[in-house]
C-alpha cells in the first residue's frame, strides 16, 4: 500500500502565510482587468477609477415646467404691476428642457398666466433662477467611483448617465474543480451499487466560488489513476487561475493529489492542524494555486473557506465581506484537541434572555449538518474545548432576524414535526429548529430550560404517558402538555414480511436481525416494556445493541438489508414502501415551556397544529389518529 | 396643455396599503412554482420541502481506512495475546467503502499489522464499530429542507446527495420596464443634441429588480405618445408579472401614465407624499401591477424601493433582507415639509467617538448622489426635519466596516484629491469621502470638528495662503498644515481663444459672459484679490453672480458655451480640450486635525501624498508644480 504517512500538522495560520508568500513570490496576485459592457457590469469590481465621459446635464436645463425668459423683462413686476411678455419673448419648457443661449431664467408655470400671444407674471425672475447649469450632476471629466468598487444598480445608472459605454473591471479569477474518485457517481438517478456516492462536492465548492465573486467550471470525474488524475490537472490549467482537486471521500491509498503536486510544481503544505479538513492540501503549479480538498463535504467547504476564500478575494482586490458574530452559550461541553482549529456547527436559539448554541453532530461527513446549521463556533488551537454553558462567538450562517425568530424543540422526532417546521415558518415566519435527542434527551432539555419545547412518548409502568415523567424531573416548572399525534408503533418488515414475523415476541429468534435506537428513545422504552410483558429479555436478541437514532434510519436499514425487522412508526414504513407489523398505538405529545415562550409564539404553535392544514397533511402519510390533536392534555403550575 | 393637475398627496404607508390589498384581491400575491435543474438551483427559493429521494450512505459504510471483520473473530484480542484472522477473513476497506453483510464491524489501519496471507490485531473490535448506518446523512424521505428556504452552496450539494434531480423553486416575478420620454435617447455614444438625455433609469430599476431576485426585462424607449405607450403596455403585459412606466424626467405634459392606467385598469394612487418621488403611480392592469416610477433618478430609485421592493418579496415568499441601521448626528440643518416622508442621502464618517451623516445635496435629479451615498435619513413624516447635531437612523448602503474605515474631508475640491481618493483605498484600505464646500467651508467644517482634513488655497491680503485664516478662525485647534500641490489657476476659454480674452483686467468687456465660482470658494477669493489689484469691480463683470461649484462645471460652461470664460486650474482647462491662460500659480494645502485622526491615517494619508504613483498621477495631469508636496507648512499646538 501506498498512503501518506507522513502528513503534517500545521497550523492554519501558518499554512495560510505559506500559501499566501508562494502566491504572492508567483506574481499571483497581479490585477487582471477586463473591459465589460457597461449594461453587463452589475456586481462586478472597478478596475480602475471610473470617469465621466460626458457631463450630465450636458446643456443648460430647465429644471421646472415653466417658460424661459430674459431675466431683464421681468424686472419690475409686481401684484400691482404685472408684467406682460410676448409670446416671441419667451419659450415654454419642461423639467429638463433645453434652454438656450438667449434666455437666462425660468418662470415656474405656477407663477405664469398664460393668454394667447403674451404671458403675464407679477414676480421679477431672478437671473439663473430655476436653471441647471451644464454638468450640475457629473462633469465630463469627473471620477465618478475610484478604483476597487463594487458596480451596483446606482453606479451602472450613473455612468450611462455619464456617457460610459464599457467599463474596466476585475476579471473574475476562475476555479477549476477536478472530482476524482472510483466510487464516485456523477447522479443518483443511475443505478448506484454498494459504495457508489453521487459526487456533490464540486457543486459545493463551485457555487461558493461563484458566490464570492469569481467564475467556476468542473472537470468530469476522474477515477483514482495518477496519470489520469495528472492529466485533469494538465487540461484545466490553462483556463484556471485556482486548480481544485477533491480527493475521494477515502483518504487512504487511493490519494494521490500531494505526489501530482510534488510532481508538477511546488508542494506547499499537506496537512494543515483544523477539524474537520486536517489532509489539505496547497500548493503551486504554474504559478498557480492548487488546493487538495478532503472528501467529507463539511471537511471539503471548511477547507475551501478557509483557503480558497482568501486568496480570491485578495485576487480580486477586495475584501472578504464582514461576518456577523454574536455571543452565545454552548448548550453542552465541546472537547477539543489542544493542537487543532477545530469548526463546530451549530443552531442557535434564543431562550429567554441568552442565545444558546446547540452544537451538531460533528461528523464530517454529514452533508446534513451544513443545511441544518445556524453558525460555526470556533474552538481555537490553544483552547481545550469549552465547558457546558460556555460563552462563545458564533459566525453565523443566517440573518439575526431569522435566528430571533427561532423556536426550538429537543426531543423525539415525529414526521409531523416536519409539517409543523414547513408550516410555522410559510404561515407564521417562525423558524423551528428540531433536534432530535430522544424523549429522555428531551425530558432532560426541558429541565435544564435549554428548549421551547419536547416531543414525548415516554410509557410508564402503568401504561400511561408522559405526566409522570414530567412529575419526577420537572417538579416546579410550569408548562402545557399539548397532544400533537396519536401514532401506530410496529415492527418494520421487509416487503411481503419474508420472515414471517408476527410480533415481539418472534424477535428473539436465532439469526432474526434486529435495529434497536438509541437509549432515551421513547419507542425503546416501549420495546422494553412490550419485551417485559412477552417476558423477553433484551439480551436474547441479536442487534438490541444496535442502534439507530430515527424512525426513518431503522426503516432504511430494513430496506436495505442491513437487518430484518426494527420498531418504528407506520409512516416511515410507508414512506420506503416496506411492510409494518403494527405493536402499539401511543400518544405523542409537546411538552411546552410557557415561561420560555411568548404568548405570540404559543398562539401560532398551536394554531398551526390546530390547522386543517396540518392535520391533512399528518393524516395522508398515515399511521397517525387526530382524535386528540391540538387537545391540551395536562397543564402545570399556570 | 393636458396637465395632471389632480394629484394626490397620499400617505405612503397608506399608498402601500392600498396597493397591496389591491393585489391580494387580484390573488397576484399566490405562489408561482417552477421545476429547475438541482445545479441549476443557486439562490432560487424552495416552494416546497424537499425530501430525500435515497439515502446516504444508501449501504453500510466504513467509516475509516482498515479492514472490515466479524467482530466475534477479534474476541479476545490483547497485547499479551495478538489475534491473527485469515485473509479470507476480512476485508480491506478504505472510508466510504461498502462493508458487506458478513462483517460487523471495521479495524483502523493504525491497529492492524498486516502479513501476505493474515492479519494480526491486539484489540477486539466492538460489534458495529467504524461503521456507518445506512442513512447516516439523510435518510430516504426526511425534509432536508422546507419551503421558502433559500438554496445556498450547502443546500444545493446535500439535495445532490441525497438524489434530488429537480427543486420546486418559486418562479422569479418578471418585471417588464418601459423607458418612455421623447427626450430620451438610448446611449450617448450618438450625436446628442440640447435636451436630449440618456435613458439610464430603466438599467438602474432592473438591476435593483435583479438584486431582490426577480428577473427583468426592458421595452425599448417609447414616445411621449399616448397610444404608443398604451401599445407598449399591451406588448409586455403577457410576459411580466409587474410593469414598470418611467416617466420622461418631465413631469409635465407628456405624463400619459396615469390616464392609460385608469383606461386599461385600476389606478390605485396617483400621487403620493414622499419627497423626492411625489408623483408615482400605483394600478392594476389585468391583475398584474403597474407602477409609475418618476423620471428623476432619485425620485425613481425611492419609489421602486418603496411600492415594487415589498411586493416583490411578497411575491417571492420570503422577507426582505434586513436593513443595517446605525445611529448618527446629522451634520447641519435637515428643514424637510411636516407633510411627507423624506429620505436624504448621506455620507457617514466617524468623528471621534460620533458618527456623522453629512447631507448631500438634495437635487433629485443627480444620479452621482446615489452613487456618493453612504445611507439614508428617514425624516419621517410629521417630523419637521432635524436639527444641527440632531440625533437620527441611517440605513446604511454600505457595511458599517467601510464606514469605520473612513475619513472625510469638507473643504476645496482639486482634481488630485481624486487620486488621494483612488489610491488610500486601493493601497491603504482608507475610503476617503470628500465634500466640496469650497475653501472657506473647509474652514467652518474644522472649526466645527466636522472634518478629518479640509483642502485649503485661501488667499490673504499679504498674497500668503491659508495661515492667516487658520490663526484667525482655529486659534486653539491642534493640526498640522501640509501641502498637496502648487497648481495653476487663469482663465479657461474656448480653444483658440475666439474673444482674445488677455487676462483679467479683460472680464469687464462688454458682453462678455463670465462665470464665477461660489462665495468662498478659494477661486473666487483669487479673483477678488485679482481684480482689486486691477481695480475692477465684480459689479461691471457679466455674470460675476452666476455661479459654478466646481473648475471642472466652469470649464464645462465654457466648453458648451454657456459662458465665455471663467476661472479654472489649468487640469480642469487639459481635461475639455480647452485653452488657458494663467493668471496665478497658488498653494493648494491639507490642514488635517491631528486630534480626530488615528496615527495610522496620519501615516496612510501622508504615504500616500508622498508616494511617487501619487506624484507621477498629479504631474500627468498638468498645471501642477509639486517642490512642496507633502511638505509640512505649518504645525499648531502640536
Amino acid at each position: 500500500m501506498n498512503r501518506n504517512v507522513y502528513i503534517d500538522n500545521m497550523p492554519r495560520e501558518k499554512a495560510l502565510q505559506l500559501f499566501m508568500d508562494g502566491l504572492q513570490s508567483n506574481d499571483w496576485f497581479a490585477k487582471t482587468t477586463e473591459w465589460v459592457a457597461v449594461r453587463e457590469s452589475l456586481h462586478r469590481t472597478t478596475a480602475e477609477p471610473i470617469i465621466a465621459k460626458r457631463s450630465s446635464p450636458h446643456y443648460v436645463a430647465s429644471a421646472m415646467d415653466g417658460a424661459a425668459v430674459k431675466s431683464t423683462l421681468t424686472f419690475g413686476a409686481s401684484e400691482s404691476n404685472p408684467v406682460d411678455i410676448m409670446a416671441s419673448d419667451y419659450l415654454e419648457v419642461d423639467t429638463g428642457d433645453y434652454v438656450p443661449k438667449e434666455y437666462d431664467a425660468v418662470i415656474m408655470v405656477e407663477e405664469i398666466n398664460f393668454f394667447p400671444d403674451h404671458m403675464q407674471i407679477i414676480k421679477a425672475a431672478v437671473p439663473w433662477q430655476h436653471i441647471r447649469s451644464i454638468g450640475e450632476d457629473m462633469v465630463e471629466g469627473d471620477m465618478i467611483v475610484p478604483s476597487l468598487r463594487l458596480i451596483g444598480p446606482y453606479e451602472l445608472a450613473a455612468f450611462i448617465t455619464a456617457g460610459v459605454e464599457t467599463v474596466p473591471v476585475i476579471k473574475k479569477p476562475t476555479v477549476a474543480i477536478i472530482p476524482t474518485g472510483t466510487e464516485l457517481v456523477e447522479s443518483a438517478q443511475i443505478q448506484m451499487s454498494p459504495g457508489d456516492i453521487v459526487e456533490s462536492n464540486s457543486y459545493m465548492l463551485m457555487s461558493l466560488a461563484q458566490e464570492w465573486g469569481a467564475a467556476a467550471f468542473r472537470h468530469e470525474i476522474v477515477i483514482d489513476d495518477r496519470e489520469q488524475i495528472k492529466q485533469a490537472v494538465r487540461e484545466v490549467k490553462a483556463q484556471a487561475d485556482v486548480i481544485v482537486i477533491c480527493s475521494g471521500s477515502s483518504a487512504g491509498r487511493e490519494d494521490y493529489t500531494a505526489s501530482i503536486v510534488r510532481e508538477l510544481g511546488e508542494l506547499l503544505v499537506h496537512g494543515v492542524a483544523v477539524r474537520p479538513g486536517k489532509p489539505a492540501i496547497l500548493g503551486i503549479i504554474d504559478h498557480k494555486p492548487v488546493i487538495g480538498i478532503p472528501g467529507y463535504p463539511i471537511s471539503a467547504g471548511l477547507i475551501f473557506n478557509l483557503f480558497a476564500k482568501p486568496i480570491i478575494y485578495r485576487k480580486m482586490g477586495i475584501s472578504i465581506p464582514e461576518a456577523i458574530i454574536i455571543e452565545g452559550s454552548i448548550s453542552k461541553k465541546l472537547p477539543s484537541p489542544m493542537g487543532v482549529d477545530e469548526y463546530v456547527n451549530v443552531n442557535i436559539a434564543r431562550i429567554g434572555a441568552k442565545l444558546i448554541a446547540y452544537p451538531l453532530n460533528r461528523g464530517a461527513g454529514l452533508s446534513s449538518m451544513l443545511v441544518k446549521s445556524d453558525g460555526v463556533v470556533h474552538v481555537e488551537r490553544g483552547q481545550e474545548g469549552l465547558q457546558t454553558g460556555a460563552c462563545c462567538n458564533i459566525v453565523l450562517n443566517r440573518s439575526s432576524r431569522e435566528i430571533e425568530n427561532s423556536m426550538i424543540t429537543l426531543g423525539s422526532h415525529d414526521l409531523s414535526i416536519d409539517f409543523l417546521i414547513d408550516m410555522l415558518y410559510r404561515k407564521q415566519g417562525i423558524r423551528l429548529v428540531s433536534t432530535n435527542v430522544g424523549s429522555m434527551g428531551g425530558i432532560m432539555a426541558l429541565r435544564r430550560k435549554e428548549t421551547h419545547f419536547a416531543g414525548l412518548h415516554l410509557l410508564d409502568e402503568k401504561g400511561d404517558y408522559n405526566i409522570s415523567y414530567l412529575h419526577k424531573y420537572l417538579p416546579n416548572e410550569k408548562y402545557l402538555l399539548v397532544n400533537l399525534v396519536k401514532r401506530h408503533q410496529g415492527l418494520v418488515v421487509a416487503p411481503g414480511n419474508p420472515l414471517g414475523i408476527r410480533g415481539i415476541s418472534d424477535l428473539a429468534q436465532k439469526g432474526l436481525r434486529y435495529m434497536n435506537r438509541q437509549k432515551g428513545a421513547g419507542t425503546r422504552i416501549l420495546l422494553d416494556y412490550l419485551l417485559k410483558k412477552e417476558g423477553v429479555a433484551g439480551a436474547q436478541i441479536n442487534g438490541y445493541n444496535r442502534e439507530e437514532y430515527t424512525h426513518l434510519a431503522v426503516a432504511a436499514a430494513v430496506k436495505n438489508d442491513a437487518c430484518d425487522t426494527g420498531m418504528a412508526i407506520f409512516a416511515s414504513a410507508k414512506a420506503m414502501n416496506l411492510d409494518f407489523i403494527p405493536v402499539a398505538v401511543e400518544r405523542y405529545d409537546l411538552c411546552i415551556l410557557t415561561e420560555l415562550v411568548s404568548q405570540k409564539q404559543l398562539d401560532a404553535l398551536l394554531a398551526t397544529i390546530n390547522s386543517s392544514e396540518f392535520k391533512e397533511s399528518v393524516s395522508n402519510s398515515g399511521g397517525y389518529e387526530l382524535d386528540l390533536s391540538g387537545q391540551i392534555i395536562y397543564s402545570h403550575n399556570l
